[in-house]
């Protein structure tokens, strides 16, 4: 059997932080237990033949046995992450769930591991493999990345069985990078991908060695003096200049979030934990500044981040395309995991909301509907009849990529999900419910049970299964989103308001006491900001935290010239029978004459011959499930 | 001195095209004269500079002297191709007026081209200084591409000088290529950048050697059949797929423009050459379908190509983003040279409308008013405190890039530019002017002068120097933008319609006639197509030809938040202390009130509080050349 789970974040003995995870949260039913019984069932139980198809267990083998090693297989450096991101998947999923044939994979695959490293503690098979001199390429080698997603499947398969097994192998690897990397020693400076940060800070905390803490302290604080500022290795024919890779500024110093999206977000997930663990105010402030950066000026509506396909990089502030958005899946997983390290470290709720609406929206839509397809890019709009063209194939629901990195990260977050649901004051003084799912959450001396068939329905039903015989708070977040919400303790109406996000009942509970929230679901009409040209004089619908796009299949005709029209109210139709069950939105609408005349698309006059048509919209999460077409989820204004 | 020279497009003697470039053609004073003055003045005279700081000169002489050879300089295969570019742009200008300064300096570096040139007539200085074998990586090797521009800049010296050593060596250098390629030869395939096919064409109508069109009609068949599919040659770690270089399907195939856009547009240049030799009617059918894609579905405002910074590529139908518009220069320049050949090929005003649109603002944005910077991409808004993001140096006016192609690309089209401006008709019967300059037109029996201060005005002058005693037709195209115009020949109105684009004056001119054509120029306000979605809700301020822009340095407090109040009127302000010399556009508009405060971009409310303020705008053309502020020419509309 294994111990109990404490979840992907644990703030270690001196960490400054005000909340930590609970120490129980499963998910029983409903929503998200039907999408984490696909990835169970589906997805993870797939991964190992994905893998084997791709040539990343193969590498690992040809590592292990020197002598009869075949070439490397894949096209980039960081294949071996791929295993480390099953791997950590797995490993919550058993943490979740015992299952002994997953958990035999998942044996056989850390003795691969094991047998893979070498003597001195290194492990990356692409240089293992012949692909060069270890420690040369810092730029695109993905060493120290790579490193980073081991420590983290160790951490996971240490708390999900007990043994120590790939935990001393991520120690002799953590060991061996202390031994090179620092000032005066062999290599003083930083990978061109974060990831190693937060890792060696999880390390940290599991192991108590604060060695692991120091060296995070040191990557983190070496970033952003140019050491990777001419970073064109091999097989790179463009420099993308420092600010790719935040090599451009200190975090300290940084007033914006810029470059690689994913990249930016786990270097601020790393620094986040560094402040937890260091109490560090001007770092804690600095966060809190590039977050608040990246959500009011570079986040779409679906939580996505990262406008360019170019350099999969963060745009101009209200740079937000919803054609060209690259909103790639791991952008999102590294949202998630940035916003949770600030929710507990500040106990502030707007980094759930934000939570929330990433993980409904940006990131959900990345994970297909059967569990077996993924997409990499996750655009807020598909045009009719798009042709493929160069780089498009990560915009199509795929069982894997080239860049494979997307599918066993998703992967690795719905098996953790539940971590990210509750938490505990640092004092024991209660517990907090930061989503609604049916299950069970207990801290901070209480313990619950949830019953609610959130997102379609806004009534949440908490139950109190343990108590201490003392005060104790337990907190619900108010989404960011709800206008409108009563709350009953025992059945008697409370009028309780929320502050700053968090609405608190205290008292001493007694087990079976109810506590029933009711948010009030209304579908939105919601508008840009005037300065997000890319949509300018479009809606979007919103309800509950499910963003709804049109798609093509519930729309004859297609969504060309299609205009909302905002002077009837939109309404809600369950359809048990679409996609998995959904309540869809109807909306009336115009769709404007097509313009076959000339040849140039400016005119001195303005459109507007058009005719009436009813609008049926889905959660954008379930897009693309029913191929290629069509797909908006701002909807053009009728004026 | 040198030979009369007849354009850099002269269809050949079983040309099937309609038109074919005018005997003269020289632009004297005016708009354009002033711009090719600073190219002739400051630009070329500054580009072997350029090209030896940069290598490129370097690889040429380490090419000549292989003991004493140096590693290759520069970045890129084709590093060669900008001094082939420059070259060419030399030649034109002296072929415009003569300068024995820069005969010099042409001279030499015919010279140095000569020497550098292999035995068997192989030319590429990165091959040869060991950047690997030749004709082994066609995808990114540009060898054909390279040759493609030696044969342009050697057709331009031999217009220019009547000398036949470029020429011979270009001629070489197309040998030994025939020699290699083709059906069951050494090899059977394209090149990764289409360029050599026009180029091919050309060196055929200067020599009238048929084997160079055959080279070229095979390089153009060849294409469209996934030979290039794989490309992922050496240094090049993603796949564009085969869309990229227009290897998926064959030109008369293909429904759309899709891929890299200078690619693109170079093999369409290379087609309608073909298309113009052979008369081949479905192949100049589907030039004019493809053409027509281009124009109605992917061409922005300024006539920039090319939305897509990712892959420099073609987007779907109507994604044309305003901020991330890639529209290379080069993309302008092939644009024109596509559209040209069209022009000669069918007769057809429309090709000569958009070259106007293309040349005073897509292309002509291009190049800074001091001649001595650049812009690489040439987008349609530039929002306000842009820091530096990976990949946006290209953005900012810059003396030389690392991929140098547009500069002395920019310079060869200033160079060349009158012969774009008047054409005559294969029968003789008359000549047409397709763009307005001061200047010295004849051909088709006919010699004129022009006179104008187009595009400021929009009064056009032609006076008869010359004609013959029998009836000839003179043309002058009527702009697609024009509303309105007056023509009086010999000072009386004359009531004459004109016919797709065309205004015929067909008479027995004497030396001294006069025919004046009065274009009425008004402020337009132009709306976008509405499946445009980028600039919906936006109107954009148009003049003549000229597509205004708002700067930020001509409206204090910057454009954040700005909208065009529409009830009002422009007016014009002639300001001839501004950037050389312009009319502005001034308008009313009204500032938003800015929005401090949450930290979520998206309401459920539309904003509305704002105050009146003064608009001016300037010709796009002129942007950029007073600091890195904020531009946008897509205004949003007061509602």
């Amino acid at each position: 059997m294994h111990t109990p789970v404490t979840g992907p974040v644990r703030p270690g003995a001196h960490s400054a932080a005000t909340h930590r995870p609970a120490s129980v949260a499963r998910i029983t039913d409903g929503f998200w237990a039907t999408r984490r019984r696909i990835n169970a069932e589906v997805s993870i139980p797939e991964g190992p033949q994905r893998l084997e198809e791709a040539g990343n267990l193969a590498n690992l083998r040809s590592a292990a046995e020197p002598g009869t090693a075949p070439a490397f297989s894949g096209d980039f450096q960081f294949q071996d992450s791929d295993v480390y991101k099953w791997l950590e998947a797995a490993c919550w999923q058993l943490a979740d769930t015992p299952d002994p044939g997953l958990a035999g994979e998942a044996a056989r695959i850390v003795r691969l591991i094991t047998d893979a490293q070498s003597e001195n503690g290194y492990l990356q098979t692409y240089y293992q493999l012949g692909g060069g001199e270890p420690w040369t390429e810092l730029g695109w080698g993905h060493e120290l990345y790579c490193a980073g997603h081991l420590m983290q499947a160790a951490v996971a398969h240490h708390r999900a069985t007990g043994s120590r097994d790939l935990l001393d192998v991520a120690g002799r690897f953590a060991d061996h990078i202390d031994s090179v990397f620092g000032p005066g020693k062999q290599v003083d400076g930083v990978c061109g991908h974060p990831e190693v940060e937060t890792a060696l800070i999880e390390l940290y905390r599991t192991t108590d060695d604060e060695r692991y803490l120091e060296l995070a302290r040191y990557f983190l604080e070496r970033r952003g003096h140019g050491a990777l500022a001419s970073g064109t290795d091999r097989g790179h024919d463009r420099d993308p200049g420092s600010a790719y890779w935040q090599d451009h500024i200190p975090i300290r110093e940084a007033q914006e979030v810029t470059g690689h999206s994913v990249r930016q977000l786990y270097l601020l997930a790393g620094a986040a934990d560094l402040a937890t663990e260091t109490g560090d105010v001007r770092l804690r402030q600095a966060l809190e500044r590039l977050w608040t950066d990246a959500v009011s000026t570079k986040t779409y509506l679906t939580g996505g981040m990262g406008s360019r396909h170019d350099w999969e990089a963060f745009g101009d502030a209200y740079e937000l395309p919803s054609d060209r958005a690259y909103t790639e899946t791991c952008a999102a997983i590294a949202s998630v995991h940035f916003s949770w390290r600030m929710a507990l470290l500040t106990g502030e709720a707007r980094y759930s909301d934000l939570i929330e609406r990433t993980l409904y929206n940006g990131f959900l839509g990345g994970a297909g509907l059967d569990g077996r397809t993924w997409l990499y890019v996750n655009p807020l709009q598909r045009r009719a009849h798009t042709h493929e063209r160069p780089g498009d194939q990560t915009s199509r629901r795929t069982p894997w990529f080239r860049c494979a990195c997307c599918p066993p990260n998703a992967m690795r977050l719905l098996a953790s999900l539940p971590y990210y649901f509750a938490d505990v004051a640092v004092d024991d003084s209660g517990l907090r419910l930061h989503q609604y799912a049916t299950g069970e959450y207990a801290g901070g001396g209480l313990a619950v049970r949830v019953a609610t068939a959130y997102p379609w329905d806004g009534t949440v039903t908490v139950t109190v299964d343990d108590a201490p015989a003392a005060e104790r708070t337990l907190a619900l977040r108010i989404p960011a989103w709800c206008e409108e919400f009563r709350l009953a303790v025992n059945g008697t109406p409370v009028r309780e308001r929320p502050e700053r996000g968090w609405l608190r009942v205290t008292r001493s509970f007694r087990p079976g006491d109810t506590v029933r929230l009711e948010l009030t679901l209304r579908v939105r009409l919601t508008h840009p900001h005037p300065y997000v040209d890319a949509v300018r004089g479009c809606v979007a619908l919103e309800r509950g935290p499910l963003v709804y796009c049109l798609e093509e299949a519930d729309n004859a005709g297609g969504l060309d010239g299609v205009v909302l029209d905002t002077s009837t109210a939109p309404t809600v139709r369950d359809r048990p029978d679409l996609l998995g069950g959904v309540s869809t939105v109807v909306a009336s609408g115009r769709r404007l004459a097509s313009d076959e005349a000339g040849w140039w698309p400016y005119r001195t006059e303005a459109a507007s011959a058009d005719r009436p048509v009813e609008l049926t919209a889905v959660p954008y999460y379930a897009w693309a499930n029913r191929g290629d077409g069509a797909m908006r989820v701002w909807i053009p204004q009728r004026r």
